[in-house]
């Protein structure tokens, strides 16, 4: 009954009651007040929604909420209509639908706010970890069937679950919004993405739009509606879009960019005016690259270090201050900072054997360092870190500065002028900025600049179910977005190659870095 | 492959296979073909659709046949793919959703000819021959279930014979397309009529759209869509959209008039500008009147008489020319005429037992003409119209011309400037308008401006399904329809006592019809 209700996809309204002068049909009159109430010219009503209205308008006196939603920027669909005074709570699912794991928001419709989240490893992990292997798996006999039960499944447990612990049952679910990668969408909707990774790269759907729950096979509301971000192309993805819609970027008059690292490296640099993006699997000098840091976060997880240059103590920190027993993505790239940074490495990232000392260690002829000494691990055994994981974190890097320098150069743009630079996700959350610039991987720009979004994905998929505004808005972000395919040729990997220095062959780039000597302090 | 075939809803698309360069997603791909053929914005594909599109593609050489259909005048819809070369035949089903009689006819959708037709009696007749009868038993225990049942399985039944006639299975119907009046129309729909008859006269829904044929238990294609036409309101249903569409009133520069007389009398004039309605329901003096006239046609009813005016030999011609057992509405209209010109009745329509001489006959103290004495009767008795019948004719005949009067007065016409007068249904194919004009049910306009349109309620459904261009002048021609309520007043009742005369009180109105002396010729 707030006011503030009507600018969200509840909407309460009430009828006039017909009479002999207005005897225009119930439906058409409840089409006519919800057309008024969404700004749409088509509203869709089912038939098995049509069957009880004639009674129910009447046994409410005419006085209703609706969910709504829309099908298209004229199109609207009633999607459950209870009583003015019902009492019902009227919930939406976000879904952040992510290779690794799987996000879930459960929201008030009414008020927009979240009532509860969840976190799950994504189910199809069990068939492999990773978008390439599921995709195999799918071209086996039933494989795509098992791998769109397992996520469905896995899907309406964990939903289950979560509206267990809000207090709701799943039918009180009547608005579903996932934002996924390419691969994982189609897994979701159960079509087959062998095209994806084959030339030339073609996804069955880029715009599933919006779709009936059930036809997908979640346990919500009979009703319930499920929009399915859209994506611009096989290596661009709806999480990228709910990204875009996130942080406003369609809406900014200053250029901003977006880097999101996970599964690949995706960059979007644009303002209201026009938008590019590239992603980094477009080109085999970058595959796998950018991910193949570290383990995945979790307790006892190195996260942050710092090494005094002076007596070049460790100062290490882990997730939920466990014991040590790995290493994380942002742990890596503050390990290769702070060992640059204290003549460890060089600038071409090598160890160097007399600045690490007891540290330095050959295994199998390969140069190891001990992050942490057996006596202090959370394992019993050193934690090392070895040359090929940096000489990996090396390319990675300067796959991800390149992509930078890339699109930037593309629309005629100096890195500097980059007003706003998000980084999503939880590359985003953990990496220290300063550490990525003082190795070259993003660009020498002054810290404030830099705006960790969390999980945009999440949250442009929840914004589209709490601001009907935003439903347009991810049709125009897709169409308006130039996706720019990354040519690997020559000027590319002459970029590549003086980008695989620390901070960068031309270090004038990177006036804050304090490059060390080739001795280096001692 | 006939370049016809792409003004239909069937189109043949050849879709550019992808490449490095256009490397759109299937489905879009598809989409942004069919948007451009259909001059759409939006095109929707099903789940189930998308899911075998990628491999379909890939072996149809991107060559197919699409039948599509629309939501709304933006919004397109796949129905059915195939691939480019395929041969079978796509059909659709058009659907005259009569009260008394069902017609259904086949169409090729690639041609648009009619490949059969269908004719079988409203199986709800078992219920009650008249739309009050069925809504009153809708609102029994299960009435309502019953009804629906009963068309939903008269449909399929019948359906099913014409397909097997035709030689295809009912699963190559993707198209229905479905016209009758507003009662009929929610009783195939499983909708409550109960409000219809109650004041302020509420249909459930005016505007049902286009809904997926298998929700509505028609045993179609899986996909099939179903335009059910919509109503303008409680008594001005769909029919006489299909009507109007039809006869191309609504695309006409000149103003013309479209009667129906079946359940009740209803009546439209207009042209491209502007189309006013009333139905003969509307007022009290007008119940049942139109139509309490005559057996139902067959053979052996009686549908033409003339009377020599001298001998007064009756001339008379039954359906297949069977031995006489009833008379149909036209055959009493054509009796009346021939009646009043032979002075056998007089301008109040009582029979003049001297002029009737061995024909008068008095049962139970009323007035009878004997029509066919029993030794030439089909039914061994002697066929006779009582003058009861003839006054419940001189009624309905006034009401008649008394809405015709007002809705051309309404809009400041003459009866005289309507160029084209469109007769409707049964009645427009059997009734005789110079008789109709001597008795004064229509107005006296020279007999080439009647033009009898036959089944316009199928003929309307059947042109949506063979032009698209159709499918978006229905909604137009009901938005644009003005209902006119019948005001009973004292004006109106005044006309109607003018008009219960033959022709007329107002015999300057009928300047064709000479007018037999008060004691006429002998």
């Amino acid at each position: 009954m707030t006011p503030a209700a009507d600018t969200r996809w509840v909407k309460h309204i009430a009828l006039t009651p017909p009479s002999l002068g207005d005897n225009t049909a119930d439906a058409d009159r409840l089409i006519l007040a919800l057309n008024k109430a969404l700004g749409t010219t088509t509203m869709t009503i089912g038939l098995d929604q049509l069957q009880p209205l004639p009674e129910q308008l009447r046994q409410w006196n005419y006085q209703v909420r609706a969910v709504t939603f829309k099908v298209d920027r004229t199109t609207g669909s009633l999607v459950h209509l209870t009583a003015g005074d019902a009492r019902e709570t009227l919930c939406g699912l976000a879904v952040d639908l992510g290779t690794t794991r799987v996000v879930l928001r459960l929201i008030d419709l009414e008020t927009g706010q979240a009532m509860g989240e969840r976190v799950f490893d994504n189910p199809q992990i069990s068939v492999g970890p990773d978008v390439l292997t599921r995709i195999h798996y799918a071209e086996t006999p039933d494989g795509l069937t098992r791998l769109n039960r397992l996520i469905i499944e896995g899907l309406n447990t964990q939903l289950d679950g979560l509206c267990q612990a809000s207090g709701i049952q799943p039918d009180a679910i009547h608005l579903v919004a996932i934002a996924g990668n390419t691969a994982m969408t189609h897994l979701l909707l159960g079509l087959n993405p062998r095209w994806i990774i084959r030339e030339p790269y073609i996804p069955v759907v880029n715009q599933p739009g919006v779709l009936k729950a059930g036809d997908l096979g979640l346990a919500v509301a009979a009703n319930a509606r499920a929009l399915v971000f859209p994506n611009v192309g096989s290596y661009f993805g709806g999480d990228l879009i709910a990204g875009v819609l996130y942080c406003d970027m369609d809406q900014r008059e200053e250029t901003a960019i977006l880097v999101d690292v996970g599964t690949n490296a995706e960059v979007i640099l644009g303002n209201r005016h026009w938008m590019m993006a590239c992603a980094g699997a477009a080109g085999p000098a970058l595959e796998g690259g950018v991910t193949r840091m570290g383990t995945t976060a979790g307790p006892g997880v190195i996260d942050r270090i710092r090494i005094d240059p002076t007596t070049l103590a460790f100062d290490i920190h882990t997730i939920e201050e466990k014991p040590p027993r790995g290493i994380c993505g942002s742990g890596v790239i503050d390990l290769a900072a702070a060992l640059f940074r204290s003549g460890m490495i060089d600038i071409r990232g090598k160890l160097r054997p007399e600045r690490c000392a007891k540290r330095f260690l050959l295994k199998d002829e390969l140069a190891h360092l001990i992050v942490v000494p057996a006596s202090d691990s959370g394992t019993g055994a050193d934690l090392c870190i070895s040359q090929a994981d940096l000489d990996s974190l090396i390319r990675s890097k300067a796959a991800m500065y390149t992509i930078l320098e890339t699109i930037t150069n593309s629309v005629g743009m100096a890195q500097a002028e980059l007003e706003t630079f998000f980084v999503a996700g939880t590359f985003g959350a953990y990496i220290d900025p300063q550490s990525a610039i003082t190795i070259g991987m993003i660009p020498d720009l002054p810290l404030p600049r830099y705006q960790s979004l969390g999980n945009s994905s999440l949250g442009g998929a929840a914004r589209v179910l709490s601001e009907p505004d935003c439903f347009d808005r991810v049709k125009h972000i897709r169409d308006g977005i130039t996706y720019m395919e990354l040519n690997v040729n020559q000027e590319f990997m002459n970029r590549f190659s003086a980008a695989k220095f620390l901070p960068h062959t031309d270090t004038a780039r990177f006036p804050s870095v304090d490059v060390p000597g080739n001795g280096g302090p001692v």
